[in-house]
Formats: structure tokens, C-alpha cells, sequence
């Protein structure tokens, strides 16, 4: 594998199949665009496998969990203490992915790629772990060019193993301490966005914390920005282990021909790296909900893209992409069954 | 029956049992709320249940056939000679709700209550025919007495037969040629409301009718309003068949304790009627989505209610219902089976 394969272009989707899946909707029964927002998914699966039965499972959660170097600097809701038994609630079945991905037939992975406190082995655990969480960014960037790199290579390995698996669709999630102070950063640094639009709630920090938040964030940006020459830098310098393997994850999404659906506020960050590099991944992402961040507004903006759900889920783990899971799969049924007259 | 069964109350839920399982989310991972929607939906599922382990399934989808007098004076986009092939789409399987359905594992019916052209016996529909069509309400009430309480019994008779098979959840859903019409004059009638308001493009209306449909809704209204004394009196001189069926299905959902999940504008019209005479029936009913139909905003407003979801979706059918289904499932299962810390 090339330390370059991010370059790689991802494939194109079918235009010519998203018309065709278009056409059979307007024939059948109803007023046009009746079934709304289901017709563009199905016609979007259609695109991506260049098929009119596009195919939606198996599908494959892959958890990746790590820790931010800034959470406890007084700006996460939850430091780093928390993370290792949110992490054994995922791999005991009993975290609300875990759930989910239980309820709705999904394959279910979690990844240690980078805990501040090494879990050690635990059964069910993957381990790619790419140091004990990032540097605090304040002053110094959160990971080393080797670190960035193995933490997009986890991203990578994952969907190639999901991929070897016969799985058609993709959803990331992940959990850490420090997420959403990371994530608001680079989107600051990508959208050039004052960070007060972005300096969110986090994993329940008080209002009064929020201008501080908002503060470090700002003074991290100055620090590092004359350093930002393409989206990996910002990656780099501003991101943490999970968010470069979601953006590894979702990168080989688009050059394998998989299809993602995209979590929440992080998920959306790295997705918003990834498309950075290569416009064209857009087509291979489906955004699964709004989450409650006051950022997400802006990256959906800077995405050009609309969520399917807006249910007010801030949990991450790949929860909010679960929850749209099944307008997918109901699309793709509906492209496959619906006849415009009874046979 | 007695002939006033929907006056009978529809049973209370329990807010001790709501605000458990709210308890049960805030003990879990991650900030408060992270859950979003999903925690209040399983909150209220658990009220109506009287159970932190409330269970969706098994869910029946019935659909009501039926035909408006007004359908064939240029109001509406598709005629009554259009409904019984999308009936027959229907009864095959191949229209959007019976996928839906299938897709889902929801029981599935389709009853004639009245379409204007009787299309006989056919395999797999129900009879119950309240008339051919109703009236054209321009001038006449659109139903009779005795037709209008057919009309409610043939819902409360759906709503009997999916109980006494062990159901938990009902979902109504509505086919028929003027509906969009009769449902608007209802809502306007009922919340005051400019029929410019409501008037939208029903099964794709041309937007150069749309001021005569505003105008038929106004002189059927100003026509009926001195004998609108109670929410029937409105339902029967302006409504449907099907939109008695269902506005007779959800009261009694409430009276013997089903939820129902309300699909798009015709059905939350029937709802609003419902609603109107038992205000407590709210607490049974979950709102499946916004339709793309003008009024729908008003009636959300009317009824202080927020749908699931906004897919743009206009079908009927009870589409958007089942579009709502796996949100309902989703959050009953994360509150029977996710932990605040592993076992």
C-alpha cells in the first residue's frame, strides 16, 4: 500500500442508472415524487452499484475509538477516564450501537485506535492503536505524519475487510473524549468559520465553558494555520486517531465502490476532510442525520448536502446513521418491487 | 356497538412509566438527550405500554379505498376511474405500501369503503362499502348519517380485528380520487384556517387550479358551516368514506390501547377530527412524517404535534407511516436492551 493511496481517485457512479431508476418511480401510480426523498436514495444506490436492485447489505459498523490530547484541558464534557467503559458497554452489546446494530442486522466492529488509557485486551477489541491519544493541539499538531498515516490506514483496513466480506454499505462511527473540540477546530480551519458557530455542547459541557472552548479553538487555528497546505495538514495538526481513520474508511469507501452513511458532527468532519481530496466522494456518502451540534449546520453547508433524519441524536457511535439505515433499505425495496401496473 | 361507541373515552398512559424510562436514558453514556427523538419515542411508547420492554410488533397497515364525489369537477389530479388499478397494484404487491409492508414484516389489508367504480370481488380485498363515492359536497353533505357511521365502523372494526390478533401498533393508510379536497375544506373548517392555505397540489394538481380548488373549499365551507356543531357534523358534510374509516380506526386505537402511527395530510386530517372529540387520544398517536402537501404545517400546528420525519413524501398509502416504523422499533429495543455501565 503506497503512503500515497489517498491520492487514488474513487470510482464513478452511473448517471445514466440514477435516470433510469428516476423514470420507474414517475411511471407508477401516485403524483410525481410521491414517495419524496426515498426516490433520490433508491436513485443513488442505483448510481453506486450501476444497478436497478441495488443491493444494501450486508452492512458493517466499524466503531473506532480514541482519545483527544485537548479533552482535558477543561473543554469536553467527558475526559478521558470515561472512554474505556463506554468501550466495554459496545463490546458487551449493551451501548445503544451495539443495540441497534443488533436490532437491524448490521455487522459490528470496535477499534481501539488510539485510548489515552490502554484498555489491554479485551474480547471483541480490535487493536490498531496509533499512540495513547493525540498531542494536545494547543501548540504542538495532534499527531506525527506516521501516526496520520497509520490512523488512515486502520480507516483503510477496515472497509477492505468489510468490502472482502461482500458488504455493500459502510457506516463509521466513534468514541472518545475530546471529539467535538477537534472536530470544531478543523471545520474552522476547512470553512473558515468563526468558532463560536461551531463550539458546541460536546458530550454535555456547561454553557459557561462554551466561550473558553470557542477560545481554544480559535487559538489553535492561529497557530497552526500558516502550516495548512492541503486537508491532511489540518487533519494532522487538528484531528484525532478516529476521525483519520474515518476519513481513511470513507476515502476507500469511494475508491472501492462501497456506500457510506455518515454519523454525526465527527463523522461528518472527517467526511468533510475526504471530500476536501476528492470532490467526487460525495456521490458515495449518504448523511445519516443533523446532529445537535451547532456546527453541523455549517459542514452540511460546506457539503452542499442534506441530512436524512433530524431526530436532535448527538451520541455518535455511528447511532444517527443506524437510524437512517432502514430509508436505505426501504428505497433500494422500493426500486426492486414497485410495479406501475399490477402485473 | 351503540351508535355513540366514539364517545366512549380512550384509555389514559402512564407518565410514571414515561418518565422511568426517561430516567433510564439519562443513566446511560453520553451527554443528556444523545439519544434524541428516539428516548421520547420510546418515553411514550413505554406511557402507552405501561412497560420499560414496550413492544411495536406485531403492526397491521390497512389501507381504505375510497372515492369523493368532488373528484371529477376538476379539483383533483387523477379521477375516480384511475383507483381501482392502483387498488389492483395493491392487492398484488407491487404498489408502494404493500413493498413497504413486505419489506417491513407489517400485516397488510386493503378495504373497499366506497370506491366509486365497485370493482367486484377481488382476491385479497376486503369489502365494507359505505356507497358509491360520496356526494359531491359543493351543495349536499358528502355523506349521510347512516353512511358516515358505517364509515367509522369500518375502522373501529379494523382496529378490533388487528387487536384481537395480538397487534400493538396500527397504521391506516388511505387511496382515493379527491381526497386532497375534502381534506383541506375539513381542515379549514376545523382550525379556521384561509383555504388558500391547504389548497396544494394533492396527486399533482396543475398550479393554475389550485385558486379554483381554494375557491370549491371556501363555498364548502361558507355552504356547511351553520351546521357544524360538533367535529362529525364536518367530518360527515365535507369528508370521505376513508377518512371516517380512519378517524374511527384511531379512536378506537385509544380505546383499547394500540398505538397508531398517522401517515401524511389525509390521515393527520382524520386524526385532527379524532382528536377534536377525545384530546387524551394524542397520547396514541405518533405523527410518521410531514407530507409535502401545504396544510400540513397548520394541522401540526392544530395538534402541537411534531412528525417523525420529513421525506417530501405525498403518497398516501400509509407510506409515510411505514417510513416511520423502524425509528418506533428502534427506540423501543435501545430501551429494553442498552445498559448504563457492561454486565
Amino acid at each position: 500500500m503506497s503512503s500515497s493511496w489517498h491520492q487514488q481517485p474513487v470510482k464513478t457512479v452511473s448517471e445514466p442508472m440514477a435516470q433510469a431508476a428516476r423514470d420507474h418511480f414517475a411511471r407508477l401510480s401516485g403524483p410525481p415524487g410521491a414517495l419524496g426523498a426515498l426516490e433520490e436514495i433508491a436513485a443513488r444506490m442505483a448510481a453506486m452499484h450501476r444497478s436497478l436492485r441495488p443491493e444494501p447489505d450486508p452492512c458493517q459498523l466499524t466503531i473506532f475509538a480514541a482519545d483527544h490530547g485537548i479533552a482535558n484541558a477543561g473543554v469536553a464534557g467527558m475526559t478521558d477516564d470515561a472512554t474505556p467503559s463506554w468501550l466495554r458497554n459496545c463490546l458487551h452489546g449493551t451501548s445503544a450501537s451495539a443495540v441497534m446494530a443488533r436490532t437491524l442486522g448490521v455487522r459490528y466492529e470496535v477499534i481501539d485506535v488510539g485510548l489515552a488509557h490502554d484498555p489491554g485486551p479485551l474480547p471483541g477489541l480490535l487493536r490498531q492503536r496509533c499512540g495513547s491519544a493525540t498531542t494536545d493541539f494547543r501548540t504542538t499538531p495532534a499527531m506525527s505524519e506516521h501516526q496520520l498515516g497509520a490512523a488512515l490506514a486502520a480507516g483503510r483496513e477496515a472497509v477492505e475487510r468489510a468490502h472482502a466480506a461482500g458488504c455493500r454499505l459502510f457506516i463509521g462511527g466513534e468514541i472518545g473524549a475530546g471529539k467535538s473540540t477537534s472536530c470544531g477546530a478543523i471545520a474552522c480551519a476547512l470553512l473558515g468559520l468563526p468558532p463560536e458557530t461551531v463550539a458546541g455542547p460536546g458530550s454535555g459541557l456547561p454553557a459557561e465553558i462554551l466561550s473558553f472552548k470557542a477560545q481554544v479553538i480559535q487559538n489553535a487555528v492561529d497557530h497552526h494555520q500558516r502550516f495548512f497546505s492541503t486537508p491532511l495538514d489540518v487533519l494532522r495538526r487538528l484531528g484525532g486517531f478516529e476521525t483519520g481513520a474515518l476519513c481513511g474508511a470513507y476515502l476507500t469507501c469511494g475508491q472501492l465502490g462501497m456506500t457510506a452513511i455518515v454519523d454525526g458532527f465527527c463523522s461528518s468532519i472527517a467526511a468533510l476532510v475526504a471530500v476536501t481530496i476528492h470532490p467526487a466522494l460525495k456521490n458515495w456518502l449518504f448523511f445519516g442525520h443533523r446532529a445537535a451540534e451547532p456546527g453541523q449546520y455549517a459542514i452540511f453547508r460546506g457539503l452542499d448536502s442534506r441530512p436524512l433524519l433530524n431526530l436532535d441524536m448527538r451520541l455518535g457511535e455511528g447511532t444517527g446513521a443506524l437510524a437512517a439505515l432502514p430509508l436505505i433499505r426501504t428505497a433500494c425495496a422500493l426500486l426492486k418491487e414497485t410495479q406501475p401496473t399490477a402485473p
